[in-house]
């Protein structure tokens, strides 16, 4: 395996796809991830499953598909509203794996919101196979820039960091 | 930030923890990580926080604490049962944060059994302060040799991986 986790050289990511170019912390350990705004609205992240992505089987680790459903599925929130979030809670149901290659896909959409609290129906696919479908719930902490960039990508903390 | 993710030369870890020593994949990419067989029968996985498991405020990201609780909590099936196993489902609730350095524990006790799917009980927490709970289901997928070791703690993997 290689330590470079910054993007293969040779993947060009799917129309619309641009590499989120996190260069510390944990974003950066398990990169290259990417994120798509769609025509129709909906935002997306992704990655492509490489070697430092997998399990014992050679799978992507499920480790892997939370932590980018947790990123994917909160980013919703920083969309609908300028402002910092953490995690409340999360809830992955596992369908199916994700091989070596495979481009992995994460969206969510918001269910209600109250009181700062959102709550959205996420899922996780590599084309038209589902690997996980889940729950969350994203409060919001603090107003951001509205202006839309890496750092309100990269700004995501969880619950924790606010308590 | 350092690529190298094995142990820091300076960490000593607590009393009966001992390095995974895990040289490849997502185990390897997010370590390094520790076990420790209790006494009275408990078994816990364990990290120190470092910055290649932070998130941009500088806490352990929510993605680092969802691994460790499916690696820690989903091990109570290797220990009862000798059994590969996947995860079904896992349910995280975020109570509080970790910063630099901590020493981050995670366990489960088995609430039930049932054709297979175990449903765990999990926490996370340093010291006195839990910063997650949540729920486990994992499901036993093969036997594999009753002899713990290194082999048991690195070949669990997900659901898909058995689809």
């Amino acid at each position: 395996m290689s330590d470079d986790v910054s993007a293969p050289a040779s993947l060009k990511p799917p129309e619309g796809y641009e590499l989120l170019d996190w260069n510390r912390g944990f974003g950066r350990q398990i990169g290259p991830l990417y994120r798509k705004a769609w025509d129709d609205g909906r935002r997306t992240m992704a990655f492509s499953v490489q070697e430092h992505h997998a399990n014992g089987m050679m799978n992507a680790h499920g480790g892997m598909l939370m932590t980018l459903a947790d990123m994917a599925w909160g980013h919703v929130i920083s969309v609908e509203k300028s402002s910092y979030w953490v995690t409340v809670r999360l809830t992955c149901d596992f369908l199916s794996g994700a091989r070596m290659g495979d481009w992995v896909e994460a969206g969510s959409e918001v269910l209600s919101e109250e009181d700062g609290v959102y709550t959205v129906r996420g899922r996780v696919w590599v084309g038209d196979r589902t690997l996980m479908t889940g729950m969350g719930m994203f409060k919001t902490v603090a107003p951001r820039e509205p202006a839309p960039g890496e750092k309100a990508w990269a700004s995501r903390q969880t619950q924790g960091a606010a308590a």
